[in-house]
């Protein structure tokens, strides 16, 4: 009996040299996809966020979803219209994206945390207007709506509430410098925000295994091969966004992005705390 | 033409006085009533409260917004069902109200006061745990589903985000103990946030003037004084409850209630900073 | 009867941009001429500067006493001489002139400033050896004794005083390396003040409009036209050390010197929080 | 594969609940016993201590080392003379002690706690005059010599070091008010310095599995069972004085004192973060 | 040689013990009398303060300056006229007061500080309106005009300037409520300054040994004596009101007043610094 | 009997420009050499070291005790072995040595500081591995075992420790990269200590009266005369590692060594506080 309990006491010092390691630094993760609808991994998220914060580090976490907004648009009988992926987004789009990002998913992560035991607190791009937003501007000139890009991030806000001890939980939602609601991409997001805290780490959650090459995943790439891949025909039509996100956050002050799959176990521990992770990890070396 | 800017100058210096009187003072403003739907009002409003917080005052904004949930509620095909004036909220008419409320209304207010130029930040009692909350219990123990009364307010959060030179703004939103979310009455919350933060200062902007007597405005009462008017036929069914939170909040810390007309232009400065007052003043004298 | 209120509320919001603008500012005011023997203006100066303190600004005042002293120079039987403008200054006279400015002016304005609420403490350049000083040098080598010039200003006294809520009320008394006495130019102390505090802005209260063109008020010069104008032959005799001064503060970190009539009412507000200013002001752009 | 990294997240999430309730906790750890010769067994105690430091825990290392002193006693020919189970101790015996405790067993310590990543710190009693000591009275006025108890501990130097990221090493040695140096009972000090440090955990690190009944260990005792344990005869001679000075600790600010066994693989994270526990726990419940 | 510079390393050694007791000290020393014309002994006063500084040590000096008054009095040709003891003060009277007291004799301790080396800055009760002061009432209702007493001292300007390495040197003026001039007796705010500071010695530099007793000075007193002593016919006529001050200092939380001849050389340093000390020492035992 | 207390007062004040010069000053003084075997001196030492840290200078001290291990190896039984003035040093050297130097010696001196008033610890490199060590490398590759030199000093907790109050006291024991234990020359690691604090002041007490040359003092060099002489033949073998040493501080941070004669009484106060210094002083001029 005392065998099994020591057992686990040994994996607890296996986290040690990540614990040490990792004491202090900020990460920032994109909490998404379909990690979003699984009621036991949601629980075990907000679990591994808390450990997180008790053992040093300071997670901060981005969030979107789509997949919600067009539940509730639906809803209220509104047609979703998309182009080149991207929602067309009018006034009462604009309206019922910021009710459910920040009204509705952006509470539930919130009280996620809670329930887990941590201080976590929801803030949006408009709080003491952290982000700078514009209109994005597509390549066509289409007109989007209210759809925009984080131009800078004012970081003063979640660094008060981090170093406080609570939890920051951002949704990608912000203003314009004429008052104007913007729903912004989640992922370009959490790469701002990165690099607005000068954090070391971005971990994105997805749906997916990590980057693949012919099915097999890839479990690591340097800024070079990153480079590369992004340009080359394999890379995937959902994945190629997100590793532009990531080759922007490497380009800055982040050293690794990690993009994961959110809906394994404890995804983020496993990442994070064990030697081999379980994703894909993507380095700045050779940039 | 000098003569008119000296006079500018005087009615600033006139301020001083009220200036210093609440410099460094809290002071809890509950937001509602059809200053929400003013949209002239609420520019002055957000005037208003970036003033007192660079005079050096720390203003707290407290809101609800029944009527925007009827409305979006209505929108959703859902029809609102009320019990002794209060909504009966099952599971869905949570949801709806905690968008709107946490997801709409709150995001509005932050944004006004921050085009304003002060630097407002969203909250809710979900936020770090903020209330601890439980279902109401009716009279009669009719089921009136998530609704809730704030038991206590931790108000750590508030004091951090105040005291970094943030204006909190926070809905009327709570979660039990056990997770479940809870609409709250607003007037309710902004006693307890004022007990909690021990201000010295509570302020409800309303629809009507203040407390009315035979078509009179009472522009003073004590404790004593609105005590004997709680329990007397001529208070109105809509100001009894108001009356409550200001009797209540009046036994603790706060030394004055301020029940004004929150669409009068300017209400808040009017009430705070010039000698006459503009809606009925209840003060903890004779208690 | 409210719209006479509301109107005063919109005026104290007028100052809002001003109030936004200027907080946290370091400003230094040169009090003197004939504002100092009006007792009604005296009151106002004060109540400006408690305003200036409250609503986040750090005023820091300077002053001379030319008048004052000849006033008891002439009580006690002694004549005053002066060279170029200068007073000649032998033992008993600097005993003098330390009694009226240290002694005397010094702590009527401190006086004046508490009595209006603010907190000021009285300052010479002997406190904490703030200055550094020594006997000037007249073009002809003329003695004239103890009169003198500071070399440079020690603000750490002053930024402790500012920073815990004090109003330093200066005057223009220093001492030698070797422990003499000296008088100085309270125009020249207040630009090394402003100069050894990195303040922005500078103000200097006279007994005129400020400069003046062919009898018409020049509201504004930005450097290089200052510079011209006091090169040019149609500049007072009166305004040209001032002028000197002002250039000399233009060239550090100062950015805007303000000379405006210190007996018009209330003029201190009126420049900093109107918008067309009553004044000359002298910007160090194109320096 | 991924399974079995998954079953090692869910043990690291196991200790969350401990790492939340011991979080900013100071426990004091008496290290001692056999544990101190087995090679092995000291890296997994220092891997140990320093995993509660980075989980967000204060400890707190105290240590004797009698028989290491006996050792170096023999190897220079001194022959140890004990009394009633105390050291007799004359001057050239003391210096062997302290030699011994401070300059050898103490070293070890803090280099074995900073291989395995920590920041340890050794100190003696005599550092910064740290415990008040005297000489300890025997019941029948045997003169011991050089034995010491403590009378009293001054943390400051403690609190200092560990507030500033260290991890306080203390030999149990220590020097009365006249400068004689003492040699004190181990178990003793740790007492006394939980109770200065005003700590809630007090852990003795033994070399039984904590207190036995009729060969089985009784894995359990409040404050009134120990006592009384105390004071029946199956106690056994070697826990006596043990149970004193776990029942001292407990009648002071100490909540929880374990007896447990060092020699167990990472004996001290079974007992914090496990369930069940490995040795013997007495409460202060029921004093 | 060596053994000269020997003895003065011992010397400088005996002060170590008065050094560590009085480390951290505030320390009120009235400076008056003749001490205030012997130009050699300036020097001494002030380096002893300098010293006492740099050890440790908060000095805190108040001063008054009778005779200096009466001089320029007399060179502006009016006439002293004393009551009791008291010096009647009407408005030039006053005036003439504050400039001897504020811009003379403040200035020159001030300077003669900083010449040896410290950092002074001059204050008076008005500077940030640190004493609460009144008219005093003389027993038969004579009118004495500006006189005053002070009732309550704001200590939180000299606790500012102490904390930061400065010394406060204080004149003895004071303004009423409303806003009247009031000039004070030196000792008594002395006492009221050591009070307000919670003070544990309060030293009085007189023109005497100290308290004589039959042409015999005693060198200590206790609390009960110092009463007993200050009812008898034996009290001199000048020593009688120092004795009520001190014996008001200690009845609060003054442990000692020292009263000393200033005029012996290094007063200061011998009371504190050597184990006999040169004057009356009175102490709170026995009270 | 006054006069006399007058002079002490007098002296007390001779040392007040050097209290000045010196305040808040780090100084590193390398204890050794004969000293440690005079009883009355070290007493001496202990009690200047205390006046040093109470008038606000910041004393470190470093040492070694190279007889004391010889006289304990020998007691041991064993034959200490020499090579180069080095001590071969095996494992079982480097126990005997540690236990020396880290449990008696430095314990001694800490204790007789703290008898003197101060408030001691003791370190080692080892603590909180504050020494980067590894082994010498001699000339010729001789294997001198574990003997290292310091290649860099983390001052961390020195700082912590000194601006918290404590003086630091230091034994030369470090350790490598790699765990061994290693043992370094005292005037060596005091250099490293000094130049890790970017000391100004170095002081080594040594059984020499200081650099001789000629059987005459040098009392004073600069860089490139020390430089010169310790090229020259002149310069003893005792001599030449010890102004070795003094170069290597003086390259860095450090402006002036001293290298004095420690069993000189109060040998410590003598060269800082006294005008004229007891040994050698070699400045940092001309390199």
């Amino acid at each position: 009996m005392y065998q099994e309990r020591i057992n686990k006491a040994k994996i607890l010092l296996e986290a040690l040299p990540y614990i040490k390691r990792f004491h202090g630094a900020t990460i920032v993760i994109k909490y998404g996809g379909s990690l979003m609808v699984q009621e036991e991994r949601k629980g075990m998220f907000a679990a591994d966020i808390v450990l997180l914060k008790y053992v040093g580090m300071n997670p901060v976490i981005v969030h979107g979803g789509g997949k919600e907004i067009s539940r509730w648009m639906e809803k209220l009988g509104k047609k979703a219209v998309f182009v080149d992926g991207l929602r067309v987004t009018d006034a009462e789009t604009m309206e019922i994206t910021e009710m459910v990002l920040s009204g509705k998913i952006n509470n539930e992560v919130v009280s996620l945390i809670n329930q887990a035991g941590g201080r976590a607190v929801g803030l949006s791009g408009k709080d003491a207007r952290m982000f700078r937003a514009e209109r994005m501007k597509t390549e066509k000139d289409r007109d989007l709506g209210q759809v925009g890009t984080v131009t800078s991030v004012d970081v003063g806000l979640i660094e008060t509430l981090s170093n406080d001890g609570y939890i920051p939980v951002i949704s990608s939602v912000g203003i314009s410098e004429d008052g104007e609601s913007l729903n912004m991409n989640a992922d370009d997001v959490a790469a701002a925000v990165a690099l607005g805290l000068g954090a070391k780490k971005l971990v994105y959650l997805t749906d997916v295994q990590g980057i693949m090459k012919d099915d097999n995943l890839i479990p690591a790439l340097d800024y070079a091969e990153a480079t590369e891949l992004l340009n080359s025909p394999t890379i995937s039509g959902g994945m190629k966004p997100k590793l532009e996100c990531s080759l922007h956050a490497l380009a800055g002050t982040v050293d690794n992005v990690h993009i994961i799959n959110g809906s394994v176990e404890h995804a983020v521990l496993l990442e994070l705390f064990t030697d081999i992770g379980i994703g894909t990890m993507i380095t700045s070396d050779g940039k």
